[in-house]
């Protein structure tokens, strides 16, 4: 987690407003979503807990100023920069939602309000955290959704975006809702269910297939998990059949998993096994699991990895951190941005949910005037955390809680009619008024 | 990075193993993809040196043996296990391709052989470690040949998965021969040169575009860059010229960039600033950039973000890690997997290089009967690395002049006619002999 984890322009930013004497500006970000990637109606947000991580431990070591100042880019600071860099520390405040509550296209998931500086230099580390795991938890959401109650568990570790990403794939899958993780570092770091029993090596490590189940079921007793498909998925079955109880029951990993399913169904229940659950792996996503449950396949738990851990029909997101407002000598002014395709709204604002809808207002905006809840709450204050993070498995429930209280539609796989979210009468104006008198000069 | 940041069924196998005393058994894995993604006509080999760094500093601290203890699936361990595993350290080999090798389907990006447990422990690590940095070194000479010369600078840290993905997208993407990254981490880290100069905000933090642009002029000299679109490009652009020098040039980030940069260069060359430079952004990726420069933009380097620090089009790669071998106690016997979609080829295998194929051949077959160049090396024996790192752009020269080598068509952005990968005769006979004798019992 070091400072220089950021992008260069940060830091050249950062000496700029240091030589114009603006480090004592306040600058307001929002970070955001422009649109939801095809066939999302909703996202789930995560990630909070790693930013403000990030935002307390903020500081430059010795060394790393040592590395800037070597750069062509510092060739000539200004006088007295590095020194300013050593003492920064985050000062501002952090704004967010609450990790688990759904988010849709342009509602900010977090507001920085800082010294410029400051608010400036955390942009690139706060999209890539929040926005990572706000895309894994919106794809466990849609695993789980597809699931119809059966467990789906994270198994994407090994086709994450490095191993740092696969602990909080982990976590995010969590959030949005699965019943655990194959990563047993997520597990140690944030308290969350770990599974896993054996791979296809197992079974070749030994001298034929039922040394290597018996020596399984000799580790685990009942919660031994057969992966019946290394040679061949039915005599596997059988064999898992002849070996009974103790077992939770098998796993299937390739071929097809519907006609496999029902064939070894069949040979566990006719070996009395009917409480030995079928377990199913091999290249899942939220239409899989769906199309498998649609056709009958007699499958208890999924194991999602390399969608779920990459979101992989999405992976990534439209997310931006822009400049909202900025209070420097003359006053506190509304900033926006107007390029043809890339337009953002001014000021930091709060949102209001409704039961069917949402309404984007001012934060500044009196609480009274709307009905709906407000949604974003203050994390960070001068630099201080106000509340200690919540346990990890009130946020999964209140997730869960949060997406049951959607519109029905939204809970579809498929793309549904977008969930209305209003901007409130005082920021459409003042946007109005913003887009009229800007000009080159603003 | 932690031992525990690996699959759960990883340490349930290593209990399992362990009591079955098994840990003797020396086992070989081999890491490879099983196909190349659409329109990916080569892979370049990147994530060795922190594979290496991993397998050196490999063990389980005291906390971390505690957890596992805690864990319902250890609730009986086998006597004797976790002195075992506190005392657990690589002590197997590593063989792999030097990174910035290119490589194809079912060719091994790296051969692990182990002790049982530690060859098996590390799959999960090794994984994502080896794709990630594969996917994007590979994703990135793909932009840089679309770039037909002009530089390339990887941008993506923001939409990594994660901001320790970003740090070594920056790595990956400059060993596909990116010219940098805005990654200072990165910079840091790997000693690649860092890019960078103002975003968005910079321009809406003065009072005017013209104060925001004297300001980067005073700071960064002939490094100036201009990002002109904040409110209108061509006014932004006339702004540019007026200033004049010292500026090294403008940046694009918004709108249709043809027609912009052809209006933009007219304007700076009018204003007799013919050396300056526009540079372009603005969700690029190989085929935008061909296109450009098909359409006659005078655009003389690029930004490549999202789709390069996530492959976006490709953001996985189905990647494996097989037993090929193992020599217990009966000796030495080949393995494979034989399941209908997933088999694999038995025994570790050399890659021999050609100028028009390869030949994929077993290690153990004589180096002399091949005139084509082994391409797999000896990195880590015995637990203790057996050359330091290259520099990082050797490694970036490497890559650069072997893919310079490869067969013309296969550096077309299109799909073009495989490389063959044939395989030698003794290996066949081998896979073929062990799929006649292959049973549920082996």
């Amino acid at each position: 987690m070091s400072a220089l984890n950021t992008d260069l322009y940060e830091l050249t930013m950062a000496a700029g407003y240091f030589a114009a004497q603006k480090t004592g500006d306040v600058a307001t970000f929002e970070l955001s979503v422009r649109r939801l990637p095809p066939a999302r109606n909703f996202l789930i947000a995560a990630g909070l807990e790693q930013a403000v991580e990030y935002l307390l431990h903020l500081r430059f070591e010795k060394d790393e100023i040592g590395y800037l100042r070597s750069l062509a880019q510092f060739k000539n600071p200004p006088a007295g920069f590095f020194d300013y860099l050593t003492e920064l520390r985050f000062t501002g405040d952090l704004f967010a939602l609450p990790e688990g509550t759904p988010v849709f296209a342009n509602e900010p998931i977090a507001i920085v309000r800082a010294p410029i500086v400051e608010a400036q230099l955390v942009e690139t580390y706060l999209l890539s955290t929040f926005v990572f795991q706000t895309m894994v938890a919106s794809k466990a959401a849609r695993c789980v959704l597809a699931g119809e109650g059966r467990p789906i568990v994270e198994f994407g570790s090994r086709r994450a975006h490095s191993p740092a990403a696969g602990v909080l794939a982990g976590r995010a899958a969590f959030i949005g809702g699965c019943s655990g993780t194959s990563n047993t570092e997520a597990g140690m770091r944030f308290g969350i269910p770990v599974f896993g029993t054996a791979a296809h090596s197992w079974t070749m490590a030994f001298r034929d297939e039922e040394e290597s189940f018996r020596a399984l079921q000799n580790l685990l007793g009942e919660s031994s998990v057969f992966l019946i498909d290394t040679y061949d998925t039915l005599e596997g079955a059988r064999l898992a059949a002849r070996l009974g109880k103790p077992v939770w029951g098998v796993r299937l990993d390739s071929g097809d998993l519907v006609e496999l399913s029902k064939q070894v169904r069949r040979i566990l229940d006719d070996a009395g096994l009917q409480d030995a659950k079928i377990f199913a792996t091999s290249d899942l996503n939220e239409y899989r699991v769906a199309e498998l449950i649609r056709a009958g396949a007699p499958l208890d738990a999924f194991g999602v990895g390399t969608q779920l851990a990459t979101s992989g029909d999405a992976p990534s997101l439209s997310a931006v951190y822009k400049l909202v407002e900025l209070k420097d000598g003359g006053g506190q002014i509304f900033t926006a941005k107007f390029s043809d395709d890339k337009s953002t709204l001014p000021g930091a604002k709060q949102i209001y949910r409704y039961a069917d809808h949402d309404i984007l207002a001012l934060y500044s905006e009196c609480n009274d005037e709307f009905q709906g809840e407000p949604l974003l709450r203050p994390i960070v204050i001068g630099g201080q955390r106000l509340e200690q993070p919540h346990a990890i498995d009130k946020t999964k429930e209140y997730a869960a809680k949060s997406i049951g209280a959607l519109p029905e539609r939204l809970r579809s796989l498929e793309e549904a009619e977008p969930y209305p979210v209003e901007i409130s009468p005082r920021l459409l104006a003042i946007a109005e008024d913003l887009r009229r008198e800007f000009q080159p000069a603003r």
